[in-house]
């Protein structure tokens, strides 16, 4: 699945994960809303948010608040969110998963991505003005447009991002207006016991044979990176979910796809301080926690709330606190005096945990063979019930989803299932829903982007397939889409080298006929955490390249109104054998991990070159290799015949020679034609 | 030649200009001082600095100063400066063109990059330490060693840009130490009458024939895009030389190789200040200046030195200023109040400049064919003169000087011709001098980077060749520098797109085998101004690539006390023919400018894919037709025979097909055994 998570809007704008991002002419269409009518026309999806507003409005007088921001995300500046801080959606009625709404008491406003204007205007209704942007700049003219100078602009501080604080700080600097921070969420008030209760269910600890390395080791590890640090941090705050379930080996499921809880950690040189609901704790995560008490790799428990309060104290002291702004709140940024600060974009954690070591990057090899059953199970399927004209996408995503569960290790998938058929793949990030599914067909192509989540590791694939006769250009769109992935898989790069400026090697053989795609080309993934894991990737706020990475590698071409490919694999970044060695670190590649074969009705092996076909080959062989046997061992007889045939290998250099070959036919054949007749 | 200009330390240890960046382990040289040792040795090429260093401490005491920094460039972060500029060099002794030093009462050191730490070594006295890196919080972090707490770290803010200012600011943060700009020149005072002199050359407007369009033209449309900013601007500050020469038509000599002179501009939305010496202006450039007055469109005539009083006074109305912050000085900054400020990174006139119209692309395209004669004369004079060991490099830089020179329009070199045999080609920017340089031979590689000024155009081009028996090492070496150069020369890629995401394409053949060049792959070029035009090339810090903008493209490879190779070409940008057109602004290309062919001598064909084998061709192709002609209009018939003789075509698909045909010729003879067996 491509991704759009904590990028920033300009990135967003380049980078962009959503395809096909034009503006759609107004239609005399009824599933969206109307507000040029009296009275306006809103289609049954769009809510009533009057009385909100209402209610909203109230409480931003009562604090002298002319204009309040609310944004999408959480306290962690989480990609998914949980139903308790969908606060964007409750106001506003609109479900989308990125968006940033701001009121006044006579205006509202809502800005999203193209991905999602389309449910924007089913979902709103006329009291908000849909902006077609995500630009920060754009939200604050619109701001400066309907405050009038001396005005307080408000917002949690708590749900913005240091990056986002200084982008809306300095759009209205100098303005006469203030950005004010309001601890108090002014939406929480309105929304009162209305308000979905935080989760209960238990938080859990990995076994042992799931985890790359105990807790202590990790504590340990992060804190001989603290002393090594020039400015010899004395604390390490870790404001990002995934972040604390990495470095105790815990997992809860406070956010769906994503095993992860609420939570906040405070690592010291000499203490460790997590904050959580202690009673969702799992006995043997207690007793894990404890088991170094007293002492400095003793877990001491804190409310979660507590958070704001203890840092506050811990900073009165001679402390320094390295910190991640990519995702700490400006909230808890603000609480830290600035000359015990150490900013950096990333935590020593979330760099610690890009790096798989030997037994994660076994782990996450383990789960991409379950998982490549049950796609190959599920390709077969496709194959013999599509054409019966009996699968949607809806059923479709539901059988796959239903696959993986049945692997072993299995917790379900890792984000919502991408299904879509014909047109609808058009659109990026298109998921099905019951009622509204195009039925699959053999005259369409079909893309689906789907994933798991397992003990060892979680997985995202993205195939598009073919049963029929595919147009010559999506055949070609295809194969070039197919030439970008190898291209970037195969190359060999410096270590250190940035993503982004390698991911063209995946857009090359697009460019080269005039076609592109709008996305990024990669981002991480975890071991049984997030299928978007920072800080890996091929974009601009990506970090280097290193060996024991994962990322995804994910080109596409997606044609308006027609149909979508997208070509998606996980693959470890690994070192290189090179003929020389010339510099003081080895050079690396890539080791695809996903073990899915591509739709050979779709490749035109006439674009390919030699090399291109000697990977696919040889990638195809490690295919027979790894998932053949768990085939044989899972008694799936049929689809370890299937996949015979998908991986038979390629005929190497066909096309360059044909001319060739074809003279020496014919000499071949007038030679036994003399032969015979010297024979006779 | 490859850039350094304007990029910060970061981006010079990523993508620095210089190879081979390996400490070299201390010898018992005698080229070099050695402070160990008593009394201190010293070379004859050291200055002795004691009294300047004494008498600035003097100064340094009466302002309170316990440290001070100088820098080495100018007031406009030009790249190369005048000698009046070189404070650097008069306090230290060090003539590189980059580095800080930075003075105490009791220490001194000189921060520099590996490009001249051997050459630090030889002019250096001991009263200096040697620092080998240029990061600023490693210059921070030795100060703050060498100065208590309470102490004041001055600097002169007029010769430190922005970001510069910003980066120290940011490193003494919380440190206790004072940063103290102060306007008088601490080092200028110690200088006193030995200073030199400012330029008193004339300054002159450039014919009609040579401009892309009138000084008025260009003017209207800067206002122009001041209108249309969401800012409003009312004024472009100019600090960048080239920004004031490019936008008036004006040249002068006050730097070595660089048309420009010391000017500042100030642009409103209804007046025109230049601050210049006016007194040096030619007859017609002051009446081309004033023939719009009074109006908006006179030039008035201001004092170079009253351009901070000018702005200060200007700034106390309601006026919003435009300028770049990549080359503007803080201390000139500094005078505007923050609000009345519009930063980018570049004014609008760097990046109106950046895009060269069709009369001016016309216009560079002609100097490049010139510059082809003359470096095709050269490369041939080399060819019959290495043999009888006659030609040294610096030798070799003069007669490829005199060639420039001799041609229509010329204004000289363009930079200190690099001329580089042997293992002094592994230094990226060596530059030989007369009486330490090496003789060429046919045993040994050779690699000029040499380049002219031409009223018409500025070039700069880098071949490598061999007169010998190359090994399978530089070979393949050289030919995959050449792969890089052409993959990325016939790259398609979208509009907008930065170098910096496809400058990989250059690497790509050589990190296939475990090989890399440390420096960028290109810079912009200007139309008789810098061979490093910014804001133009591959770097993190450049803008994306339009149509219209010169970039040189320039991989290479060196190996350390072996060889070094560098294949160096301009190229436009243009669109591109492609064959779907998908997005709403056409795909884009390179057109080589640069006409000179690759040596033959060392090209492996058996490397090269058959595209790459056709563009060489049709690159081969259009040398033919351009410069073909212009050899023979100038009566140069060897060097007419030598080019036709280069540039024959290569034989496309040669080695692919090689199998093959020899199983063809086998059995084409058999045949003819058997036939002539029948006619027998």
């Amino acid at each position: 699945m491509c991704a759009l998570h904590w990028i920033t809007a300009w990135a967003l704008l380049l980078h962009g994960c959503a395809a096909g991002w034009v503006p759609q002419a107004p239609s005399t269409r009824n599933d969206i809303r109307d507000c040029s009518t009296d009275p306006p026309y809103l289609p049954p999806t769009a809510t009533n948010t009057t009385a909100r507003l209402a209610a909203l409005r109230d409480t931003m007088r009562a604090h002298d608040v002319h204009a309040y921001i609310v944004p999408s995300t959480d306290a962690h500046m989480s990609e998914y969110i949980s139903k308790r801080d969908a606060r964007l959606g409750w106001l506003t009625g609109f479900t989308g998963s990125a968006g940033t709404s701001v009121v006044t008491q006579d205006k509202a406003a809502l800005w999203t991505d193209s991905r999602y204007w389309t449910q924007a205007e089913r979902e709103l209704d006329c009291n908000w003005e849909l902006q077609r942007t995500t630009w920060i700049e754009s939200i604050a003219m619109w701001i400066m447009e309907a405050v009038p100078v001396g005005g307080n602009i408000s917002l949690d501080p708590f749900l913005f991002s240091v990056a986002t604080w200084n982008s809306y700080s300095q759009a209205l600097y100098g303005s006469g207006r203030t950005l004010l921070p309001l601890e108090t969420n002014l939406v929480d008030q309105v929304w009162g016991d209305q308000r979905p209760s935080p989760s209960s269910s238990k938080i859990y600890s990995l076994p042992a044979a799931f985890t790359g390395s105990s807790w202590q080791e990790k504590v340990a590890g992060i804190r001989q990176q603290m002393e090594q640090h020039v400015r010899r941090p004395t604390a390490v705050l870790l404001s990002g979910l995934e972040e604390t379930a990495w470095l105790f080996n815990l997992r809860g499921d406070d956010i769906p796809y994503n095993p992860v809880f609420y939570s906040y950690t405070l690592l010291t040189n000499t203490s460790i301080s997590l904050f959580v609901e202690g009673s969702r704790l799992s006995a043997a995560a207690r007793e894990s926690l404890s088991s170094g008490c007293p002492g400095p790799l003793c877990v001491e428990l804190r409310e979660y709330g507590q958070v704001s309060a203890h840092l506050r104290n811990y900073t009165l002291g001679d402390v320094t606190v390295w910190l991640g702004t990519e995702y700490t709140t400006y909230g808890l940024y603000g609480i830290i005096p600035q000359e015990k600060l150490l900013e950096e974009s990333y935590s020593p954690v979330m760099t610690a945990k890009a790096v798989k070591n030997a037994q994660e990057q076994e782990l996450l090899r383990a789960a991409h063979v379950r998982d490549a059953v049950a796609v190959i199970q599920y390709l077969l399927w496709l194959e013999k019930t599509v054409p019966q004209g009996q699968v949607d996408e809806f059923s479709g995503a539901q059988h796959i989803d239903a696959l993986r569960r049945a692997q072993q290790h299995s917790h379900g998938p890792s984000f919502q299932s991408i299904s879509a058929s014909g047109l609808n793949a058009a659109l990026a990030h298109y998921s099905p829903s019951n009622g509204s599914s195009r039925t699959l067909s053999a005259g369409e192509m079909y893309l689906f982007d789907t994933g798991g989540q397992y003990l060892d590791g979680t997985t995202d694939i993205t195939r598009t397939v073919h049963w029929g006769q595919p147009t010559p250009l999506q055949k070609e769109a295809y194969t070039r889409v197919l030439m970008g992935n190898i291209d970037l898989s195969r190359l060999v790069f410096p270590s250190n080298t940035a993503g982004r400026t390698v991911e063209s090697l995946a857009r090359r053989a697009l460019w080269d006929v005039g076609l592109n795609y709008g996305h990024g080309t990669g981002h991480g993934i975890g071991n049984f955490l997030s299928v978007h894991e920072w800080p890996v990737g091929f974009q601009s706020n990506n970090v280097p390249l290193a060996a024991g990475m994962f990322t995804s590698i994910e080109p596409g071409y997606y044609r308006d109104g027609e149909f979508g490919i997208r070509i998606e694999d996980i693959a470890l970044v690994v070192e290189a054998q090179t003929k020389y060695q010339s510099e003081e670190k080895p050079f690396l590649t890539f080791e695809v991990v996903s073990l899915v074969p591509y739709d050979r009705n779709l490749i035109d092996l006439s674009l390919l070159s030699s090399e291109q076909i000697q990977y696919l080959n040889s990638y195809y062989k490690k295919i027979r290799e790894r998932v053949g046997p768990e085939l044989q061992r899972q008694q799936l007889q049929e689809e370890y015949e299937w996949l015979q045939e998908s991986i038979e290998p390629f005929p190497v250099g066909s096309a360059v020679t044909t001319t060739a070959t074809t003279a020496m036919l014919a000499l071949t054949s007038l030679l036994s034609v003399l032969l015979s007749g010297l024979q006779a």
